[in-house]
C-alpha cells in the first residue's frame, strides 16, 4: 500500500462537475489500494474575486486581514470535494491549514512552511478515509492565518508529501507534463518524460508556469517523487521529477524558458564603500521584495552602477522603498524598465560542457536581439532582453539547441 | 469607558460600500470613548450561494463538511471589515470562531456555544483595536469547525457580550426595533421602546424575525442589555430588552406574532402504554428535530391521538423517521399538514390577568377562523390555524387587543 498525495489546481475544481471528476480520481487511486491525501486550491476565479473585494476598499490592505479573506476560497473547495467523495460512498475528511497545523512564519501573503503535524492525517488515513487538505494556507505561531502566495498550493502538496513521506506526489494541471519550451510559442516543443529537480527548479523560477519554484525546491530538498500530469487527459503519463542520472548527463540543454514578470532597476553612481550594496538589498529584503539577477560592474571614479531585477508587481514598491536610502548613501539616480523579458537555456549537461553560451549569444545576435543582462548558474544561462523579442528569442533558441529532436539526434553544443 | 458589542447582519455587510458604513459605525462608537467588538454575518447572498454549491452535489451532504463550506462566508466579511477600519486609520483585528475559541458541542449545522475564551479579545481591546469576530461559527472539542444554524450570528453577538460582560449589545438590523406585530401585515403596528426578555423570547420563537430565539435565551440567562436598532436609519433608537418592571405589568398583551414555518403531524391510534410518547419524541430528538406544540387527548378505548408541530423544513424527515417506529409500537397511522400557521398573543401582563384567551378565541371565531390547536404559557397563547388565514388573524388580534394604542389607553382584557 502506497501513500499518494494528489494536488488539483483551481481549474480542476472550478465547478461541481469538475469537483466530482477530482473525487473520482481520488477514489480511483484509493480503490487501487493506496492511501490518498488530496491538496486543493480555491475554485478558479474565487481567489481573484476575493482579492478584488479587498482591493475595492480604496486599494488599501492590511496583510493579516488580506490573508483572512483570501484563504476562505480553499475552505469552500475542500468542503465541497469531501462532500462529493462522501456522496459517492467513500469516507472523506477535509482540513484547513490551521487544523493540520501547516506551521508557517508570520510573513503574511508569502509565508513559508516550517512544519506540518501529520498525526491527524495519518489517523484518518488508517481509518480508511481520503483526506482533503486546503492548499495555500497555514497558521503562524500566534494563531493567525497565513497564506503562501499565489500558486502556493503546489508547495502545500509537496510539503505534505515530504511530511507524510509519501510514495509519490501527483500534481494535476492543465498540461500533460513539462515541455522543452512553451508549446504556445514553439509548436515543435516536446514533452519530457523525466526532468531533474535542478532543471525543473530553473524552469520554474525562469517562468515555466507548470510548477511553483518553491514546491520544486522542497521536492529537491526532501527528494519527493513529484509527477506533473494532466487532469483533463486520463491517459496522461506526465513528467517525473527525479535526481540526476547518467542518461541526463548526455543532454546539453533540456529546455528554454522565458519570464515576462520581472522589471529592471539600475542605481546609478553608487559610492564604492563597503556595505553599501548590503544596505540597498537589505532594504528590499525588509520590504519582502525578491531580487533576482544582480549585476555590478567594476568601480569607475569611486562610483559604480548596480542593476538588478525584481518581480514586476513589486516594481513600484521597490522604486519607492529605495527613494530615501539612495539619497542617504549618496547615489546619483535610480532608473528602471518594466518591459523586459528573461530568456533562459537550462540543462544539467552544461556542467561538463562549454559552448552553450556561445551558441546562445550567436543565435540571438543573428536575429538582431540585443542582450541587456546576463546571468549564469551551473545549469542555466539567462539573458534579459527587450520584452517585444520574447517569442522570437524562444523559437530561435529552441531551434539552435535542436530541442525538437530526441537528445541522441542532436549535434549542437 | 464602556464595552459595546455590535452585531451586523448579512445585508449590512452586503457590499464594500455597506462594509465601509459598518466600519464608520464601529469607529463612531470607538471615538465616543468605548471599546468595541463587532460580530458580523456573511455578506448577504453568500451563505445561500455556498449552501447551493453543497446541494448541487446530488443533494447529499455530510454535516461536518457542510459546516466547513458555509463558514467560509463570515471569514470573508470579517477580513473585509477589518481592512476597511484599518484603511480609515484605526486599528482592527479579525478573528474566526476557532481563533477566539467559540467552543461548541459537535452538533454540526446547529451547534450550541459552551464557552468563549475572551483573553485574546481583551488584549486587543486594551491595545486600542476594534475587534471583529465572525458570527455563526465555532469549534468543537476535536477541532472541527461547527456552525450555529441560520441566524446564529445574533447568538454569537450576545454570547460575546455575556463572555466579555459588555455594557450593551447592539443588534443592527433592517428594522428600527420590535413592533407589536409585523408592520407589513398590520400597518397600525407600533414600535416598542422596551420589551422584556420573556416577551421577546416568545416573539422570537413565535416567528418575529427580529432576533433569533437562542440569542434572546442567552440574553435573558446572562441579563445582557440587548438593543435592537436599524443599521439604515442613523436616528434609530431601537427597542431595549430588559428584565420586567412594574410598568410592564400593566400591559396585558404586548404583541401578536405569527409563524408559517411549522408543520403539523398527528399519530393516530397510539397504544396507551407508559413510555410510548417518550419513545416517539426520543426518535425525533435523536434526529435533531425540534418538536414545538404537543397535544394529547385523554385515552379512548386503549388508544389516543398525539398531535405535534415540527419545523416545516424537517417535516418530510420527521414523517420518515417515524414510519418504522409507528409500526413497532402498534399505532394506526401518521397524518400531517404542512400548511398551517401559528398565531400568538404575547404579554407578561397575562400572568396576573384572565380573559385574554376569551378575547382571542372570540375575535378569531367572529372572523370564521377555525382553531386547530391551542398552546399556552404563562405569557403567551398560541393557536394553530389554516395558513391562508394568517394575515387576517394577525390584524384581527392586533385590533382586538388595541395594540395600535398606547398601553394606558386600552380597554380590552
Amino acid at each position: 500500500m502506497a501513500l499518494i498525495v494528489q494536488k488539483f489546481g483551481g481549474t480542476s475544481v472550478g465547478s461541481i462537475d469538475r469537483i466530482k471528476n477530482v473525487a473520482r480520481k481520488a477514489i480511483a487511486e484509493f480503490e487501487s489500494g493506496n492511501q490518498v491525501v488530496v491538496a486543493v486550491s480555491a475554485m478558479s476565479g474565487e481567489t481573484n474575486r476575493l482579492v478584488a473585494l479587498v482591493e475595492e476598499i480604496t486599494g488599501f490592505y492590511n496583510k493579516r486581514e488580506y490573508d483572512v479573506v483570501v484563504s476562505a476560497g480553499e475552505q469552500v473547495s475542500i468542503g465541497l470535494l469531501a462532500t462529493a467523495i462522501e456522496s459517492m460512498g467513500y469516507k472523506a475528511r477535509s482540513y484547513l491549514g490551521w487544523q493540520v497545523r501547516f506551521r508557517t512564519d508570520g510573513a503574511h501573503s508569502k509565508a513559508r512552511i516550517r512544519e506540518i503535524e501529520s498525526f491527524r492525517i495519518r489517523k484518518d488515513l488508517d481509518a480508511g478515509a481520503i483526506v482533503i487538505v486546503a492548499g495555500f494556507q497555514g497558521i503562524d505561531d500566534d494563531g493567525n492565518i497565513t497564506t503562501l502566495g499565489r500558486g502556493g498550493s503546489d508547495t502545500s502538496a509537496v510539503a505534505l508529501a515530504a511530511a507524510l513521506k509519501a510514495d509519490r506526489c501527483d500534481i494535476y494541471t492543465d498540461v500533460d507534463g513539462v515541455y522543452t519550451t512553451d508549446p504556445r510559442i514553439e509548436p515543435k516543443a516536446r514533452k519530457m518524460d523525466v526532468i531533474s529537480y535542478d532543471e525543473m527548479l530553473e524552469m520554474a523560477s525562469l517562468g515555466a508556469k507548470v510548477l511553483q519554484t518553491r514546491s520544486v525546491e522542497l521536492a529537491k530538498k526532501y527528494t519527493v517523487p513529484v509527477r506533473v500530469l494532466s487532469s483533463l487527459d486520463p491517459n496522461s503519463t506526465g513528467t517525473m521529477l527525479t535526481k540526476e542520472n547518467a542518461m541526463m548527463e548526455q543532454v546539453l540543454v533540456s529546455g528554454v524558458a522565458y519570464d515576462k514578470n520581472e522589471a529592471k532597476i539600475t542605481i546609478l553612481g553608487v559610492p564604492d564603500h563597503p556595505g553599501v550594496a548590503a544596505t540597498l538589498f537589505g532594504i528590499l529584503g525588509d520590504a519582502h521584495i525578491n531580487v533576482d539577477m544582480i549585476i555590478q560592474n567594476i568601480s569607475v571614479q569611486g562610483g559604480t552602477d548596480v542593476t538588478f531585477t525584481v518581480p514586476r508587481t513589486d516594481y513600484a514598491q521597490a522604486l519607492k522603498a529605495l527613494e530615501e536610502p539612495i539619497k542617504q548613501i549618496g547615489a546619483r539616480e535610480v532608473v528602471g524598465d518594466p518591459d523586459i523579458a528573461k530568456i533562459s537555456a537550462i540543462g544539467v549537461g552544461m556542467r561538463s560542457h562549454s559552448g552553450v553560451a556561445q551558441t546562445m549569444f550567436k543565435a540571438l545576435s543573428q536575429e538582431g536581439i540585443n542582450i541587456q543582462m546576463i546571468s549564469t548558474s551551473e545549469i542555466k544561462i539567462s539573458v534579459v532582453i527587450d520584452e517585444k523579442y520574447t517569442e522570437l528569442a524562444v523559437r530561435t533558441l529552441h531551434d539552435a539547441f535542436e530541442l525538437d529532436k530526441d537528445a541522441g539526434d542532436r549535434v549542437t553544443g
